[in-house]
């Protein structure tokens, strides 16, 4: 048995743009309060996965597939990942 | 009163490597279960903030104190960040 290359995806998944990010605007608000100039926070959730695929291609469509049918709810989030060689 | 500049810095939050991150341990198994070779997941927080500062070395100061005053536990959690202007 042959073992398949390793690659590693870093998927970051966003609420849409138009949508309220409600812990982002926490988060601005509490560095406001703090002293800083911000002026706008947005939350997101970052996936660093290691998966074995036969070609940077296959991990690469494996990647998005999973982003679409576990990771990125398509009515409210957003995503975009890289893959790199492990 | 002049405006001054604004920066975007998008900060990634991880838990320490040593820690049992809980989280992606359920979405790789969840993974393993739909038929994906997926070897090892991590999850953690991508904050984009936007923020005004006289120069990018300010504001790269003031992201890093904002990680540590904010965004992340020392104890548990590492951060990265880049910072361009916006």
């Amino acid at each position: 048995m042959i073992s398949m290359p390793r690659f590693v995806a870093l998927v970051e998944v966003w609420l849409k743009e138009g949508l309220v990010d409600a812990e982002g605007k926490s988060v601005k608000e509490a560095l406001n309060d703090m002293g800083y100039s911000v002026i706008n926070v947005r939350v997101g959730k970052v996936y660093r996965i290691e998966i074995e695929a036969e070609s940077k291609e296959r991990a690469e469509y494996l990647i998005d597939e999973i982003c679409r049918r576990l990771l990125a709810n398509p009515v409210k989030d957003r995503y975009k990942f890289s893959v790199h060689e492990a």
